[in-house]
């Protein structure tokens, strides 16, 4: 039976990423979260450090909430030295948030190729490198640097990294309670080789989170915002939430989507939705 | 020195599919195609219908061209018995038409998930019953089926066979004389397994068709229009070629670019731009 207070059980490992119902301010979206019943949340830097880090942290504390991660660090690929320093720079500073937030993961988005590149190799070992000296940094504040392979679309202007096979590529190269992946649903739907990957990610103790959303067409200009509402699209959710557990995943299932059909409705229908959705589609 | 009428030594390999430039008619494309020195086209069913079949083949012929290709066939992936007849008898028509016009090679794209459905595998087995029904039929008519994978950004909509890897799965249970693959650039060029899967299309005998096309952003709503002209974008085009060579292609190089820019401009400019930018960034 439990207390008022108590989530339902069912809904013990989901997560809602706050770019999910972005039209809430914090104090809206963690009041709704827990009169839900939902106990995790993922968040963003950008509208984080609006409202403050320490007074983000207080409320999620207060509110009794999970951070399953941060979004994100990472843009690691610029040949520039100057842009380079930035980078790391700005990623110690999200690892100094995602501490202060009390998340232990961070999320990374590669970055793509600098203007007039080719050479999408050259530009992962980018990433590596920005990896070495950016994960003894987080390691020592309780982070750990989760790698997120975007789909191929995103190669050449946003991520470089495009499998499951290829971010393992890059954080097998460090200690795993340093350097994870992130299955992301969105991104992976379409690889005949992710469910290999994330036997791969589970025996190396590397799967960091596990997010979910669908894939709907047409997509749109920019192919940014086009994601699906759980059970929209053509995803198999249910046999991915099934692979991450059976490589031994016992975390959050954080739902991330990102659609302006969904930012204009009301954040709270969004979300009573979304749990249904994800009963239906996820468990 | 050569007679007025041979094409440039360095043009000898080059093809352009007809919706490259497809503000030219099929009459004005082959009359400039032989001015200019280029000794290929890829030719695409609807406006070759529109044209007529017989009187199409009989104007490239006179004018001395090669039909590289025929695009397209394929759409193989529904579950519908009644569709699935259609796409096969439709098909048959395609297998007739690119002997009618003397062609080798009919482009397959595979068709996408039907509505409602989530199995990709299933779908590409779908794919492989029809080629399986397909193959001997065009055999018989010297024609080669090339199954091209296409970007996984159509996985759902549009092509189950996202990689070159898949698309060699389902070639290789044929004789290598009866079906091959395609090698585009524009879809392949994220792929970090391409390479080898090139290496392994070739020491197969599987290369029918490679095509060029450049990947710039920000891509179209739909992602079907926003292919680059050669050099604009970020793929290696010259890598690529090298290495369908290195794997024993000798064949044609198809450019084959979807742009309404381009299709905005005098086709015959975008026809000197395209051999410019060939011999540049492909030979």
């Amino acid at each position: 039976m439990g207390t008022d207070n108590r989530p339902p059980d069912d809904l013990a490992r989901l997560s809602v990423n706050q770019e999910t119902v972005r039209q809430l301010a914090l104090p809206e979206l963690a009041e709704s979260l827990v009169a839900l019943g939902v106990p995790g949340v993922g968040l963003w830097r950008e509208p984080v450090r609006e409202y403050g880090v320490e007074a983000a942290a207080k409320l999620v504390r207060d509110a009794g909430l999970t951070v399953t991660s941060l979004c994100r660090g990472g843009f690691f690929t610029a040949s520039d030295r100057g842009e380079r320093a930035a980078a790391i720079a700005d990623n110690r500073a999200a690892v100094d948030e995602a501490a202060i937030l009390g998340t232990g993961t961070l999320v990374l988005v590669s970055g793509g190729l600098p203007a007039g590149e080719r050479d999408l190799a050259a530009a992962r070992e980018r990433v590596a490198d920005a990896v070495a000296e950016l994960a003894p940094y987080a390691s020592e504040r309780g982070v750990r640097l989760a790698i997120e392979p975007l789909h191929p679309m995103y190669a050449s202007d946003r991520c470089v990294v495009s499998t499951l096979a290829q971010a393992l590529d890059i954080a097998e190269r460090f200690p795993a309670d340093q350097v994870g992946v992130v299955v992301d649903t969105y991104h992976l739907w379409w690889d005949d080789r992710a469910g290999l990957d994330i036997a791969r990610a589970g025996a190396g103790g590397r799967l960091a989170c596990f997010q979910v959303a669908d894939w709907i067409t047409p997509l749109p200009e920019g192919v940014l915002l086009g994601r699906g509402q759980l059970g929209d699209g053509c995803v198999d959710l249910r046999g991915f939430r099934e692979r991450v557990d059976a490589a031994g995943f016992a975390g959050p299932v954080e739902v991330e989507i990102f659609n302006p059909a969904l930012w204009a409705r009301d954040g709270r229908g969004v979300l009573d939705e979304t749990i249904a959705r994800y009963r239906v589609h996820v468990l």
